[in-house]
């Protein structure tokens, strides 16, 4: 009984509370953000990183459209985990504050400002009828006045700044190895390293160079770039990460 | 109990998270899609190619009616599977969104752009209350700047793109088949025998004309064509996929 | 408590996927049809044909009232099966859309294209929540430049089209009548006389001109014209299917 | 289970087919018809006939203000059975048809026009959400163009042409008795007559002028007229049908 | 389970069809109708009394603060039983209607023109969603070109006409009252003195002045009036009606 | 079962029937009423007083923030019980009337017309889908013309008028101590008197100034005013129902 | 089953009376607001305090990112407990109607005014259906016309104004330790040390400067200022409140 029970209770399609003041949809949908490859970002005095997993489920899967890391506009990149759906329109959301903040006011709109817009969004899923949650998480990043910042929003609405961070599967594992890991004086490629071997941390096959994005946005530049399959090789093999990638997908 | 519940949980009309953060509706509207007959695409250098198969289930219909592969715009074809008036939905909001850009931009709508307005469309039917999701998948080929691409938009709305793909009965086969005689530089005529025996491989008594449709959009024209009933015989004779016809129909 | 759960599932009043992917909503529509008496559509090279079944429940009931067979434009002619109520809503809208086509246009509708507005229209109301889907199939029958078309339009919105076809009750015994007898070179004399044959098959009392209807469009005419009491028994007696009226109602 | 999961089935408040393709809620409406006291209709060559059944429920209540016939427009009867309250939208309904009608078009408005409009209203009752079906039938008598015509409207939204019916308590009894005696020939007295007699068939005590009302359109006046108190009393009396009225209600 | 079920079955909010035709949600606001205290109505040819029971709760409450009689036009008074939130709804829609009709047309408005624009606002509330039904009857009274009228408007929507009537509670043995006292020759006095009879028949400690509204629409005046304490106190003393007040509430 | 049918039966959020004709959410939110502490309202002929417990559940909070008696215009003040929040929304509404039938007729509004006004707007929330009743009673205290009046609303929207009245916690006591000490030709001064005690009557600790608000609307100067701490605490000081208050708060 | 009805009591997504006539989505939205951590507020005559406890529940966390204490105008501090996402919807709500009064009166918007905009805003999201209650409190300190403020919002939509108060965890606790130490005549410094302790009360291990807020607004300067973290340091320490950090995140 109780489980039938438990089952109307989150059957309903209305975000409200629990006796014990729980909102069980967020929370479904924060396990809908579990259930999503991790995606990792770590916050350099040089500038942010951000890496997601994106290991595909099949060899004929174009590894380019398993889209976890995007561009929000010159100098903020978005990774996600959990819906994919959901993702994109959370994205598309974020692009068109950025293009309304820079025809508004003239100029590039603040990291902060971007994710608190963002998570005003999200929240309004959560307390007005008629539609269900976000299931995702997104890691926002970039660079303000030359400074570097790192965002994460959750299904809740809630906006939490940190140095290193990781969302999506693996969650405990991966925060684990970044506060270990991490120090206030990183590099920025001391900080892809970190991201990469935290990703690699509960992989034990390795990780190839089709099975993760990494996007950088420098302090310097102040620009967010994608790193190419090359680049990552690199990091992978200087680092030890790279997976033996024998019985993989035929080679284009 | 259990099974009370489960239907219950089914039966609101509206996506939400299941405590696992799963949406369900979506997963059933995945189960519509396996229920149709399978839809398949190869891209090779050369091109696109769609197959659809279409067996009928009364001699008195006309083979041409059952449509699965459809044009959308001059250099792009779509294939379904699932519900198909669901699919033509779909496909119409494409044709829509294709025209719409010819006449914003003055040229042809990009196989990835379409693509994502089209699994926006869909993600919206997942997330807002009022209406069901689609319950079909469907392939998205086409030809941009002389590159072929070729995109899956499933029911929760998000877009993969593939070197091989099928979608509908037997995907589970249909994508083994697929990934053990895939190779990256298969000539379209190569595509389109791949296709042709990836839907004879489920089917014992062979493919006929009638039962299949084949599109293809080349590198060089850019166009979408449909081959007739006279080149599919032609390669399935070719291939040795034809079926042996005498029990069929009566001939127009 | 199967039955009741299953009772539950489909007084909601809206239209969503059952774990198996299935439309219980559209499912009962077509049960909705099945309950109707037959309508029969036959596509020859000479024209289409349409009769219907309408055996009067009273004597004192006007024969003329049960329609089943009504002219949407002057060369198409739409038959039904199933909720009375429903037909007409949807005749309505044929209509209305071959009068839009005509003033848009300024010429007569497809057969085809009508058809797809009709199922697009019926779509609608089984993806959308607030009503019910139609619980009535069509045939649609008509000759456009020339060529006779014929397509039914079933409760999930799915055009067909047919050489051959009956909906409503019995659908299966006159489809392998229909199968067994059709041969693609009949005139549209016989293409009246195997409608006749096939709905008096699962009538062992015969037929009586009152109880059926019968239309036609030729392909030469392209007009829709309705056979006469007279013309029907002259049909029914030459092939031997006229009922024994002796205890019919009183003559007018 | 099976008492609460019907009950759970009905109260919805929106009709949907059931899986055997009914729909109960307009099922229910019809038995709202039955619990209703019956009206008559006969069509004659020389006119309709509309009686019905409005016995009193009490003596202090004015028998004229249980209305069961009404005018809808000088050529134009509508006679009820069932829901009293809901009758009265839907003659209204007619009313406005007629004026607008008149109108837009400078003539009366056809018998078969009006019903057919009034049934497209009823049946939107039965398809869109957000209200119950009207849990009426009524007979529409007029005379177009010189030629007497009778209609039923079901709570279905279904038009049927009649010589004779019966609607409310006592259908089955009353249509049998209408079947038995209605002939072609009848005169507008004889179908007075016969309408008196199938109403008071089923009631023992004989028919009081105060509990019935007569309205006639007759062929050549094209007027909807009601008959007088006396003018029953007369009919009543010349066949028979008088009740006893020892204890009947004070006279006025 | 039974119980369950037929709670179940009435706190969804809109009123449909049972399976045996009932509207059930009408029904339960007929019993809303019985718990309010009583209200007559007599038509006399000289006019219409209009009497309400009103015995106050507590002496210390205003008398006239309970408003059960109500003059809705100059020629009009409505009474009420019921749910007396809802009475002031629909009165308040009455006074409405009267004004709108001077305006537009210049005239004081009907009885019965008024009386059927009140049941149809009430028949709304029972068909369509989203709304209770009212939990009141109204007596409407008044006099039309000399001659008085008597109206009932029920939860339904129905209208009545009456002699003489009684709602709310003990409708049954005051009915019962009045059809054994009524004639249909009464004075106004001899209407206003029924009317106490009736009140009081079902009241053993007799009626104290401020326990009962009086009103009347005499046919010669055509005004409505509401009697003074006073002048209910002599009808009252006059017919042996009047309670004995010593226990009664402080005076003003 | 009786209880989850029970419990069942309220939380729809819609006012409707049950099968005795009660409407439960309404008597539900007099249950709200009965929650909150009590409100005393004396009518005398020379003004009305309103008093209202406002004892503190904390020391620490400001005797003023728990508001009980409003000013709604010069003339009028408002006292209430119940659901605080729900109080406030239809004490703006008061004050949003009486400005506007200022400016609409240039005259202070009447007393029974804003009571009525307020009691329309409560009745909506009972009647109308879509929210729950007002949880709250309302004392609406005024002189007009020099005359003294005094109001009661309640949750279902009905308006009473009375010469003292108690509403919220211990209403029965209180409205009995009510019955026993009024008299109609209380001074202004005995009437605040009557309210203290009455209030007091059910607290054996006696009354403190900070915990009862008196406000009054003399009929002299019509116009409403507070009591002073000072002057609340010379009456409960007179009549010796003072609090001892050596445990009492931190003085300011 | 208890606990299934009272599960299917509170998923219903609209907040309506129990039979006891409490609000339970209210009152679990109150759970929600236990939730939070604490915080707290000190009215004091040089001005007022607000303090939150932020302890992070991540190393890598910015402790700035955990906002609890907002500037909403000049001379207004809003501090939240309860549901994140929920408090920064509201805070933006009061600085928008601060920013609008500064536009409409051309003055700073009074903190009771500021309040009660605030709490009418919260009360209509536990009347009107389509939402849930807000879940959390918040306390709104200010300076007005030289006079310290401290109202309290709670998720009933009530403002209360106190002297001293704790929202969210261990209120009970903290308001105890509150009264105990509150006097009137606290200066600011000493009102700071007060909410300090008072947060320290509760936790073992003493209060980091990272893991509290101050903010302040004083009589004089009516400014909303935030304590550094120097400040917050000095004031643990003298007060012998300081964490022990040696096991403390990474320095910056």
């Amino acid at each position: 009984m109780q489980g039938q029970a438990q089952q109307q209770a989150y059957d309903r399609g209305i975000t409200i509370f629990s006796p014990d003041g729980r909102l069980y949809q967020v929370e479904y949908a924060r396990e809908a953000v579990k259930r999503g490859t991790a995606s990792i970002g770590v916050r350099t005095p040089e500038g942010v990183v951000l890496a997601a997993d994106k290991r595909s489920r099949s060899p004929l899967m174009e590894p380019t459209s398993v889209e976890k890391i995007h561009k929000s506009d010159d100098h903020i990149g978005i990774a996600s985990a959990g819906h994919v759906a959901d993702a994109r329109q959370l994205i598309d959301f974020a692009r068109r504050q950025s293009q309304v903040n820079r025809l508004r006011y003239g100029e590039p709109i603040g990291i902060e400002t971007l994710t608190k817009e963002v998570t005003d969004h999200i929240q309004q899923y959560t307390q007005v009828g008629g539609a269900r949650p976000f299931g995702v998480a997104l890691l926002i990043g970039g660079v303000e006045n030359g400074t570097p910042r790192l965002y994460e929003t959750d299904p809740s609405g809630t906006p939490y700044e940190w140095k290193a961070v990781s969302i999506g599967a693996d969650r405990g594992d991966h925060q684990a190895h970044l506060e270990e890991n991490y120090s206030d004086d990183l590099t920025l490629e001391e900080g892809i390293e970190l991201a990469l071997e935290t990703i690699t941390s509960t992989n034990d096959e390795g990780t190839s160079p089709d099975g993760v994005d990494v996007g950088t946005i420098s302090a310097e530049s102040e620009e967010f770039v994608e790193l190419s399959n090359d680049e990552i090789e690199s990091y992978l093999e200087a680092n030890d990460l790279l997976a033996t990638e024998e019985d993989e997908e035929p080679e284009e």
